[in-house]
Parts: structure tokens; sequence; C-alpha cells
């Protein structure tokens, strides 16, 4: 019942022979003190690009003296983003020639020429170590589903954001929208994504609990019914336990569950309901809202999406997020406790030797 | 693709011959400045009945001078409730004995036992004006729609609340909770309950947009693509006009619709949520929430959903809810707007001459 999953599975390597060296930080540098990290930046992505991505690189840059661009756009919106530095930052960015937008509603967009479809292909082919757009969801998932392909076992791939709770204790829901809808199997495979995912950066031991309309046995739609019991057989990975069914407040009070499981459409819905929550109260709040960057889990590349309408603020802290995953090699930990099949070799940093 | 429609179609008349007369307000007491209404109230239904129930029907009566209220419950309950009052008081309760709680999950829910249906007995029978039930959701529609009908041309019946916004200007959003598995017909058939609604509660000519996750044509899942062009196909009652797809901050920020029309699953979820978000902030933003109390459009009578957690304050608001709905005879108002076919008569509190 749901369409073809989209991508190949990932072989088991991923960077091109004719890779580039990564640059070497100067050892008496300050850049010393943190690793390198490359990341390719889909310009054209998001409601106010190029110039809110723009900004949002720089702003990155900024902050992190190990992170590295590579700007992906045409030519003339990478000329004018380089022009504008100074020389050090400019000697951390790279361009990449990509001249078209991505489309909100392809359905399946293997038009190559897009940007985040080339942004993607630098990580593949070495000249990046993650990717991040801002451009619409669907696009980047396939994107990446067919440029890294999808971790064996995977249905499909998953974008997942952690929210803070009235608890403390961070909650993980997943699928903010990539699986539009998704099967009850699917949900199942978002629960393992998800438990793997919360043990990496969380606490461990999470409580994974199935989105729905109460929390009694047998309520909500034909798809939770028939997910909650598969959801209950999983033998979850990092410890992980299945607590039944949550409700939306779940989501942000944390006191059930530690990894809230739905569907890309209700995910979505409810993340930019919440949002919008945020938005009503700002004038008494300024600042707070839920994140927004997602990861996208379930492909063998580090991929983060930011929401169409994300600020310079948004796009930078993305951009963190993508390095931080690359640095702690947070998909590949992930990726080895993943039941279903070997994991491919974790993301490396290194250039094969010829 | 969805379940059948549970319930009836309204006949012409629905108040049985036997029905008393209605209370007489004395014309020199300050109970004559307001009409009098009788509200059915399931004493059973919500997480903390029967006393934050009871505590709520106390706390509507001492508001509302012209409110009645009929006691639905078991003997025990409904005599401590009246032994617990002052004679003003007790002069305006009365009480129907009935001892089972609906059940959370039953699928149907015919068992004229429970609370709740006996609660909407009591207003087919002519004893009462409307239901008021904090108990499952799922047991109070189907109640309502066996009980009282549904509306000729009704589909499925909708769960609707009002949210307030950014703009100030209100949204109403629905469905929240009736209608799980919705087809794209059910989703249209909400489009005009919701424009009528509207219509008849605010500044109508409202703007009707389709819940989805994002606003390009095309966005969503299999039920929203298919009901997107149904909607644009709609001849809206009060004015109203179709919008598009919107996203679920449009929910909190009204700029972009009046009228948010959703499935009752992804409308529960994201109800729940911004009472989540809420309840985040409460600290600062004490005694802010979402609408606890729900109506239900699409069946012959007066019903108001209550929140499972609502405390005595929320079940106090939702018989207030549905005390307005009578006294302003807004649901015979709205039928009268519905296309479909020629409505029922609006409901009266005239007893039948004989």
């Amino acid at each position: 019942v749901t369409h073809p999953a989209v991508g190949r599975v990932a072989p088991a390597h991923r960077r091109s022979p004719g890779a580039p060296p990564r640059p070497a930080a100067d050892p008496g540098d300050a850049a010393a003190a943190v690793s390198t990290v490359r990341i390719a930046v889909d310009l054209l992505g998001g409601d106010q690009a190029p110039d809110v991505v723009v900004g949002g690189a720089l702003q990155a840059c900024g902050s992190d003296p190990g992170l590295h661009l590579l700007l992906v756009g045409p030519p003339e919106v990478t000329d004018a983003a380089v022009r504008a530095l100074d020389r050090d930052t400019r000697d951390r960015l790279d361009v990449r020639t990509a001249a078209r937008v991505a489309s909100p509603t392809a359905a399946v967009g293997r038009n190559p020429d897009t940007t985040v479809r080339a942004a993607v292909r630098a990580v593949t082919e070495g000249y990046a170590d993650a990717v991040v757009s801002a451009g619409p969801t669907g696009a980047t998932v396939t994107a990446a589903a067919l440029g890294f392909g999808r971790w064996p076992g995977v249905r499909r791939p998953a974008l997942v954001v952690t929210l803070p709770t009235l608890t403390g204790r961070p909650v993980v829901l997943l699928d903010v929208g990539a699986s539009v809808d998704a099967a009850p199997a699917t949900l199942a495979g978002h629960a393992v994504l998800g438990a793997a995912y919360r043990s990496i950066t969380g606490a461990g031991g999470g409580r994974v609990g199935l989105l729905s309309i109460g929390t009694e046995t047998g309520k909500g739609d034909r798809v939770r019914r028939a997910a909650d019991p598969l959801l209950a057989g999983l033998s979850l990975p990092g410890g992980a336990t299945y607590v039944g069914l949550v409700e939306g407040h779940d989501v942000v009070l944390g006191e059930r569950a530690d990894v809230v499981v739905t569907d890309g459409f209700t995910g979505n819905v409810l993340l930019k309901g919440l949002e919008g929550a945020y938005d009503l109260v700002r004038d008494r709040l300024p600042g707070e809202h839920p994140p927004r960057a997602a990861v996208l889990l379930g492909v063998a590349g580090t991929a983060v999406v930011c929401h169409g309408a994300a600020g310079p603020a948004d796009v930078a802290s993305g951009i963190g997020l993508a390095a931080d995953l690359h640095r702690t090699a947070a998909l590949g930990a992930l990726a080895a406790l993943l039941p279903w099949a070997a994991p491919p070799p974790p993301p490396t940093s290194e250039v094969p030797h010829d």
C-alpha cells in the first residue's frame, strides 16, 4: 500500500577513487582544536534561498573553525557569496555549480541537475562529508536515497528531530516528512531507526511509543491498529522497549516515551503545529521554537534537512548538526545497531589509498 | 475505504410525545434573564470521572442561573452528587440512572446501558436539550449518531474546535477525533460542515484550507492529493472559499485559513500536541490552553465532547458551550446552510401539542 521505496540499497563502498584529499588543518592554527568537516550546502533550498542559506553558511563558518563548506548553486550565486567573504573564510569555501531548483512536488525527482542532487553527489564522490538542504523535503530524501543508497533492511528512510520536553528528557520524533502513506511495516522500521538514534545520541534505554489518538490498545486508525502489534513484537536496538500507544501531547511532555514513532504526514503536521504554537507565544517566549533541522535516517550518508522557512541561524544550526553527526561518526554507529543486516562500513573521512 | 458511517439519517421529528414540559423560570427570579436550557451530563465520562464531572457541572450551574442539569450515572454517584448540594442548586438538577462506562475502543458501542447512550436518549426523549460527555470520543460520536441520527447528506460526523490564533482571527479545526481513516469525500464533507459552522459562529466569509505538509498542489499523502481537487470543486456554504493546502502552523497562526479541514486522526494528534506545547510553557503562560471541548457536527442534536483529561473548569466550559449552542439554535442554523438536502427542523425547546 506504499509507494515503492526510492533509492538503491547502499553498496559497501561509496567513495569514488578520485576523491580529493581532505584539507589538512594547520597544526599551529586554532582550527586544529576541532577536526575538519566538509559540508555540501544546497544554496537554492529554502523559501528565502539563496540569501538565507548563504547567511547561515557564513554564520556556521564563523562559529566552527574546522568547518569547510562546499556551496552548491548557480555560478552567479556562488560567485556573489564568495566575493562577499574575507580571505580567511574564503579559504574554507569551495563551490560546485548546479543551477536547477528541486521541485517541491516531483514524485521521484530523478533530475540530476538540481542543487540538492549535486550536493549529494559531492558527498558520494568524496568532496564533502555531509549534505544540508532547506529545499523541498521530498527532493532531498529522494536525492539522498538515490545517491547514498538505503541501508540494508531499511524500507523507507525517516526524518528525525529531537524535541525539548517538560520533563527535561528530550523526545525523538520520527518521521517528520519522509514517509507519507506509511504502511505498518514502515512504522516498525521507524521504531528501530528511532531507538537506534536515541541510543547513540541520548541516554539509551529509550521508551518507544507509537503516536495515536488514545493510549488503549485498539485506538487509532487502520495503520496504527496494524502497527501496534508489529512494534510490540520487535526486538529494539540499544535496549529500547516498546511502551505502546502515546498521544500528541506526549511528544512535548516526555513522560511516557523517549522515541515517538509516526508517519511522515502526521509527524510533519504535528511538528509544524508545535512550531506555530511557539510562534503564538513568541512575544512572551522569544527565540524558542522546535528544532528546524531534521536528520535523515536510513540512508548511507549524512543528510540534514532544514525547515523551508529556516532563517540564517536555523541553517547554521543544521550545518552544525551535520558537522556533529559526521565528527562523531553517528550514522555509522547507528547503522551498526540495526538488526537487519551487517551494516555498511561507517562513514570515514579517510581517502582511499591508491 | 472507510468504515460504514454509523447512525441512521435523522427523521423529521426527534422528540417523543411523552416528553415533559420544560421547567418554567419564575418571572420574579434572576434566572428569568436567561432562557432555561437542560443539559444531560455523562457522569462517568473522563479520566477522573465522576468527581471532575460533578465538580464541573456544579461550577456551570453556579455561573448560569438558567441551566438545568440532568446528571446521568449510577445511583450511588448521582445520590452523592445531589446530597452535596444546597437546595437552590438541587432544584436545578435531575438524575437519570445508567451504570455502564462507555468502552474507549468498542468499534460501534451499541450497548444501550452506557451513561453516554442514556444521556443521548434523554435528549431524544425530550428530557434534555443537549448532551455533554468527557468519555471516549468514539463512544460519544456513536451514541449521538445512533440516537440523534445524522443530518441528510452527512457521511461522517466531525468534531470541531475553535482555536485562538496569532492574528486574532480564530481558526475552526475539524475533525479532531470523530473520523479516523477518512476518505477524500469525508474531508469534502468536513469542509462543508466547517464552513457552515464558521458562518454561524464567526465572521462568515471563511477561508477553508486542507491540512497537509506543504502548500503546493500535489503535496501530501494519497488522501490529501485526492481530496484537494474535490474541495476545490465544492460550493461552500456561508460565502466560504477554498484556499488550498495549509500546514500545521496555519492552525495557530490564522494567516492563511479560517477553517482547517483534516481527518480525525491527524486533527486529534495536532490538537493534543498543541495542548502539550501549552503545558510546556505553562509556568510562563498559566491558564492558557487550546479548547478542551469540541462540538459534534453532522448529527441532528447538540453534543459536546470534552477532553478526557478535562478538569472541572473544562467540563463547566463544555456545558456552557452546549448551552450556548442550544440557546442560539446554532446547529439548526448550521443545518439550514448545508447544501445537500432540506435540513431537519431546527432543534426546538417547545413541547409538542397533543
